[in-house]
């Protein structure tokens, strides 16, 4: 039984971590922090877990957690990430750590959209958990750079179109729409229900969101060549999904019908996405509650356009369900333990 | 490996029975039926079974699909469920029903709120299926009758007061709030998308509502004196959950710490229903995708009444997972197997 | 034209008052406050208002703003607004006050509920502004106290049912739920889109609720005889809208047809009060956006029962729509001036 | 006082026309139609207009309904519409045209996304109904066909950019998100409450949608070459909004601060859209309720784009509001007539 702890266990990821944890059969939780709920039952702070589960939120003081577990899921902001992560390597944890702290090979990079990086050094052993893509070394590490939600949908719907140098990246626009719960659980007047309430809106337009250098690195990896994308996020008045609308031109010659078959056999044996059949799209209420990414190809014959558009649940691929599928690979646990619940509908 | 069968499977209770037996380890889901979907994958009429649920939907002629199943589910309407419950039982197959057909045991209270019934005698034999009241019942019986939604929230929110004459019965009100996947998934003006949003209203108001009956009839079991009730349901712009709020004047001398704990001793061993704290309340968010009945007490000092408030989740507790609840008695199953997953939120 | 100030302008009343005024002939709003916003457009806190209202906030200094009108709408929390209404009347200015600092006639009742009142006398000169029943004395005086959204749904509701003795006013339950927008606008945890979205509970239960002493002054007024209420709160996930489900025992040899007949005849000659016709129930779809309040009536024969059900926009009828409707009675103009467009719906 | 008729006015877009037209001084609604409704009260099918509108559904024969009005909404199906409009402008009425078989002025375009078109010859009569654009022949005309909903956010968004020759053309890609209103009242499978709340998806990607030809149209007029689109609308969980969000690469030497200076110089006279200072970004919830276009504008400086955002309400500005804007026009009222209130928020 493997013993897991949770720091920063009181915003949404955090409680996703715990409804995915207590019905998996080989590791136990054993400690959750959170310095606001410090001295609380994590079921006082989410009622969803009564009787489910019976923790105690503990401040998150290194000293007195690192013993009670091996291994942990660090889900701070950036920034506090970097502050613990080292030192629960040093004493020989195992780590997913959920931030954008180390999801970037670059220290550079990683500065210019951040701030300072207090231990580059990290960056290079980190491997960027989206098992599609980097299964066997999720594997063998020791800290795993959880990628953010936007990522991942946009990354696993375009791999194969970049890795066959089917479309021309410098025409890549990303349009995503995200649920509410990626803006976390702190009081905000933004994200009070009568502001996102039956309506829409784009934010941080024109290429300023973090999440940018995080898919350019792996995008620019799968394509072989510099990819700069114009992604544009919008918040969504639903509680979880992320929908991502992805356009680029066709390379000459390309038939729908063999990058259809791509994405097929690509994908095949991913336990975790589902290429949709022809002429079906995804939705992201068919992915809800679950750690799917679904994935639909359609062409626009009249632009020589295709469109891929994928859909996650943010909190579970997109957050807790992915770092899970790491944990599991880290641990050599079977990859889809505690994860392959059917999403909800409706 | 128990091979199961869902006739009716195109519905959202359908859905959620699929979504549960598909994480259950004992049973095989083998046969599914839909009239209006025969020969379609099940997982195209609802795609948040892709890749999980590889069924094709057959049409519900039982000749045909008597022998793919020992168990079955029959999820359809009433006055058809009466149709088809009485050959399974007869070719030895045991039976959850979830329509109203088999719920009321005098035929002659069927008859005046819903129409003849064509096999009275069964009404004998079927077993109410609320397991926190039959459990034993349910564990020896070939057909379940599996409760209405809100005959659920409202008999385990009063069976304490009730049984130990706390209350009296004559001054109970209920007012009951229930999400629109309770109206079913036949297209229908009155439940489109426009007409349901940023919006609240009662429906069948002054004693008309077909679920009444069934509640008197367990009230007046667990009073020993006979229970008519006031009872208001209520369509809320949500998907999932059921609210119930009910209303009662305290006999004499009543203590409510004595009240608070007499609920948590009846209910301390069951493994789907949650006392809260006094001075806690439920809410339907908190039961979301889970099998949880959560319960609140209040007392009204100024008025001598007591509020008790209870939430489901209508399509799982209220539904799909009270049937697998009753499935997993029926045939020595563990009770809780498939169902202990922690509800989801946000 | 008369000139009018908001005092408290940047929440949900602030912002509604705002639009209605923009679309009435016969005064101008000159001077809008808010503590927080003060140096800042309205229409920057509110960018529903951009080229629709051009004013600044202010900085809610009274030596400052109370030459610039000669009406004012206190929008502040209780216990501000007393701070700042003797002031303004003493200055000659009328008033609505749309807290809930002189609703109450007595102040030990108010302090009981509140805190001590630093201005009792006021308590007698100030009218409750419910037109429908103080419509006379409104048009008198020089400080009205709007009444609260609750009260608003359940006195209109009940008020042809206690006048004439209708029922029994010991048995009066009042079930009630309520949109969002009436926590307010401030940051809070609790009222996050992810907390309430594809949720329902109630608060305040017991007895608790603020609003009750205002409800029970009135309906004791209407009945003669003290009335002691069970009142529930409920929080919806819409933004606007109360709906108020009134269960209590009909008086011997009532007449439903008498009853219905009585509600149309007490607000035949109200512009903003629309009795069902019989059989058809309210919804708060229905009200939204305008300053109508719909009442449904329904007897429960099983019990002896009538359930009387109304719905009005909160932050409407139930705040800014009514006083503006007090506002036009204080000075003259025709009632139902700026306040008659159609609900919206969808 | 001009006698108006609305022929299909059972739909959202009927009501929402209804609700206009009650605050319209210059005008009165004589007759309404529905041919499933006839004979029934308006206010029956839409009880929010109870009090409000007092008139019967009539059935839609032309020859009954002929004489009660001197101008016409034609608020029906495509083909539909193009069966009644010429009998109507030969009684001599003026018609504004909701549907979509007068917009394009080439009628084998019509044919190649629609069917054959019975009065290719109107189609050089009728004007496109966008008064931004076309505002001197609106003026002039008897048949306005009123522009669809994605087309007006569409078009208003990106008429500057175009006429001035600042985008590349070949270059843009629309990405639109639309309410659920704009699907309509049938009753319907995949518009239930529980199929779209919570829930977000695209729909008929790839260049499928009818408004391309239109958008194409009109885009293509302003470019002053053929401009060719790509275009994917979502369906959103709200009831009432589009958004836009609409990019194309900038000429090169452009400047964004004489871009918004462009934008601000184009609307500058135009009551109803609204451009956002420079770093603004428009909202649905913003323009909910009312006539409104809110633009805004970012440049992408990493890619050499140009993201233009435009909100609208699809039922008013993208429907009936743009209809009474186009009848205020047509009979010399003011413009502006019952068409400034302010949006409804929250």
């Amino acid at each position: 039984m493997l013993r897991v702890g949770i720091i920063g266990a009181s915003g949404y990821t955090g409680v996703e971590l715990t409804r995915i944890l207590s019905g998996h059969p080989e590791c136990e939780l054993t400690v959750v922090t959170s310095r606001q709920y410090a001295g609380k039952a994590l079921s006082s702070v989410f009622p969803s877990l009564r009787q489910r589960v019976d923790l105690v939120c503990e401040a998150p003081e290194l000293d007195q957690i690192m013993g009670k577990a091996d291994f942990f899921f660090t889900a701070v902001p950036h920034k506090t990430a970097m502050d613990i992560v080292p030192a629960l390597l040093d004493a020989g944890k195992k780590v997913v750590d959920l931030s954008a702290d180390f999801r970037l090979h670059d220290a550079k990079v990683y500065e210019q959209w951040y701030q300072a990086h207090s231990c580059p050094d990290l960056l290079q052993e980190a491997v960027y958990g989206l098992p599609e893509l980097y299964r066997a070394q999720v594997a063998q590490t020791a800290l795993t750079a959880n990628p953010g939600c936007y990522p991942t949908s946009v990354i696993l719907g375009l791999a194969p179109l970049l890795r066959e140098q089917l479309i021309d990246p410098k025409t890549l626009i990303i349009d995503s729409k995200s649920g509410t719960s990626g803006a976390g659980r702190t009081a905000s007047m933004g994200t009070l229900f009568c502001e996102v309430a039956d309506g829409f809106r784009a934010y941080n337009v024109g290429g300023s969101h973090r999440h940018i250098p995080e898919m350019e690195q792996e995008l620019t990896t799968l394509s072989g060549e510099a990819v700069t994308i114009s992604f544009t996020p919008h918040l969504l008045p639903i509680s979880r999904g992320i929908l991502s609308t992805m356009y680029a031109s066709l390379s000459e010659n390309c038939d729908m019908k063999a990058i259809q078959s791509l994405y097929e056999q690509t994908y095949a044996d991913e336990p975790f996405v589902r290429v949709l059949p022809a002429g079906t799209l995804p939705a992201t209420q068919y992915v809800r509650g679950s750690n799917c990414c679904d994935i639909g190809l359609q062409q626009d014959q009249r632009t020589g356009r295709i469109i891929a558009i994928s859909a996650i649940d943010n909190i579970a691929k997109g957050a807790a369900g992915q770092a899970v599928q790491n944990m599991n690979l880290m641990n050599g646990f079977p990859e889809t333990t505690a994860l392959m619940g059917a999403p909800f509908f409706p």
